[in-house]
């Protein structure tokens, strides 16, 4: 029996912790934050893996900046994809999603991106990452800036059996040394600064990205984000499908940050904007009423492409094991241009559910 | 002690019914639905005023009236203002509001619009009416065909005593008789006729109004609703200041029903229904930013008329009562015209809550 880490052996009797399986490997996940350590925190082989830790978000950069960070901060940019934890496990590379799982996909492509004498140098670090792209199989979209496939952004490094992360001059002298892919980084600012960071964020929403992380400099330093106008109407327009599925004010948040960053910003709102954010709303919801329509039921086409066949067959079973079979439904699983193409259909049952009653004419109190 | 009405002695054990005055008079409300009564029904001196049922909504007419409909229906146009039930109390005719408190407002100009002669002659009868237009003091807005002050449009008639209503024809035989106003009414249809209701419903949509009411032909029929792409932009528009204050749905609802909408009809989604969408969502949030940078806080203006100055006293103290002191704030009584004139502003606090905290620099987790 391998001794568990702290606080493990709690959790699991509080039903906070699940065993969970990748190959012959068995591991420990928490399933909620508990005792300091986020929801997807993990014990691989007895060695804590911390989860990520939940970034708070400012709506406005004057007053944010300066309630945040007493100290220097770095500002960096923020990638628009899903949070991996990349670690060495014996011979392995393994990528955990940010929920605690092993990703089969993330898995299969890290080799794409990392180089394995990282970790031979360093075997006990974990890359923090966003996996960002329109070849991803868990969000629709992706970053104007990854035209194709996937790509990866290192944006944290920490090590294996502490929380925390690596300051941040030393992360980027090892990821240059290694030429780990980073985001785009703006440099070092204070909080008296902040006209330079709205400027920074302005041009950045002028070019459709999403916005900034800003990091303290100092160990286990405080982070925040803030982001564009743009990421708002982007947000809606790809989730806009999911309206039924997602709390009422994913929507209405990011409305307000809109509101608010217009403001800051000092722009009017204008009717290009007006324009792209009704049809953010409208349109994703009309493409659903048409596959319904089509298909009777409502759902996501995926792509994404694998190093390994065996791998393309795990993720199925992975996603279909934690969205139920019934919702996924792989499509295509073929060989191009020296990857495994898999494609694949996530239904999204709540709308299918929705659109099913209101079809057969049911009236709804509201 | 007076006799109650079944279930309010049942109710007031479970703490499903309230005490309440209006002057001198104690009269007892349903706080929650309860034995088939809906929340809002009264015991007015041991009189039961049942309150006004809910009423479904479909979302697609060819499907829904077909669902809902076995037998004719009546179609009128659905009014949007505040729900009210008028009846008569020895020689007062009282209005209560859809949650069943006497409205002061309501009351007090229910006189300009309804003939006291119909009370004579019928004394026993419930309005059931919607108040509309730009000056009444619960809802921002109005309908575009009452571009000052109040309205009223009677849209069924009870009975003291008993649920239902009068069969349609005999409502409107009476209506007529006693010079009642009552809502745009379109005629008798079948499910089949369900392009003929769309049409109604397209041209509504036009003209910038809200929709319809389909009630069935037959005693204790059953109703549902429907409503234009633009009563959801325009509900959007009026209540984006309202944002946090609102369930989430409340928004993505309403996109839902004018996408199907616009299905159903057969409409492309234009520029300029986006642009308006868009709009409808950003500016109210906008503006409300605006206010509380001037002011410190969220509020909403409200002007209405009365005939006499001390329901306008006892309109404030029932509103402060309702909503808290300090959530409403008097700015001005005056005479004019013949009406005393009240403005106030009603806070919207969560929203006020919620800037605080960002203009502060707060960081939220979402």
């Amino acid at each position: 029996m391998e001794r568990l880490p702290a606080p493990f052996a709690e959790a699991l009797d509080r039903r906070k912790a699940r065993w969970e399986s990748y190959g012959a490997a068995r591991y420990l996940r928490l399933t909620d934050d508990f005792r300091g350590l986020p929801k997807g925190t993990v014990s691989w082989g007895g060695r804590l893996v911390p989860g990520y830790p939940h970034i708070g978000r400012i709506f406005r950069l004057e007053q944010g900046l300066a309630q945040q960070f007493a100290n220097p901060f770095w500002v960096e940019e923020k990638v628009d994809g899903f949070n991996i934890r990349v670690f060495r496990s014996g011979n392995d590379i393994l990528a955990l999603s940010r929920g605690g799982y092993v990703c089969p996909f993330a898995t299969d492509r890290v080799p794409d991106f990392i180089d394995p004498a990282l970790f031979d140098a360093h075997p006990d670090l974990i890359l923090c990452a966003e996996l960002a792209g329109p070849d991803n199989p868990y969000t629709q979209g992706g970053p104007s800036f990854v035209v194709r496939d996937v790509e990866l952004f290192v944006f944290d490094v920490g090590r294996v059996g502490a929380s925390g992360f690596l300051p941040q001059e030393e992360k980027r002298v090892l990821c240059e040394r290694f030429g780990v892919p980073e985001p785009r980084f703006f440099g070092r600012f204070e909080a008296g600064d902040w006209e330079r960071v709205r400027d920074i964020a302005e041009a950045l929403d002028a070019e459709g990205r999403e916005g900034v992380v800003i990091k303290e400099d100092a160990p286990g330093g405080h982070r925040t984000k803030y982001v564009t106008a743009w990421s708002g109407v982007y947000d809606i327009a790809v989730r806009a499908a999911d309206t039924v599925e997602l709390p009422g004010d994913f929507f209405t948040g990011r409305i307000l940050r809109m509101a608010l960053y217009l403001d800051e910003v000092g722009r009017e709102i204008d009717a290009e904007l007006e324009r792209e954010l009704g049809r953010a709303f409208l349109q994703g919801l009309a493409d659903s009423v048409q596959r319904f329509k089509q298909a009777g039921r409502v759902f996501h086409d995926f792509r994404c492409r694998f190093r390994k066949r065996e791998n393309a067959q795990a993720f199925m079973e992975h996603l279909s094991s934690i969205l139920g079979h019934t919702h996924v439904s792989q499509t295509r699983l073929e060989l191009e241009e020296g990857y495994w193409v898999l494609e694949f259909e996530k239904e999204v049952p709540k709308l299918t559910g929705l659109l099913h009653q209101l079809f057969r004419g049911a009236a709804i109190v509201d």
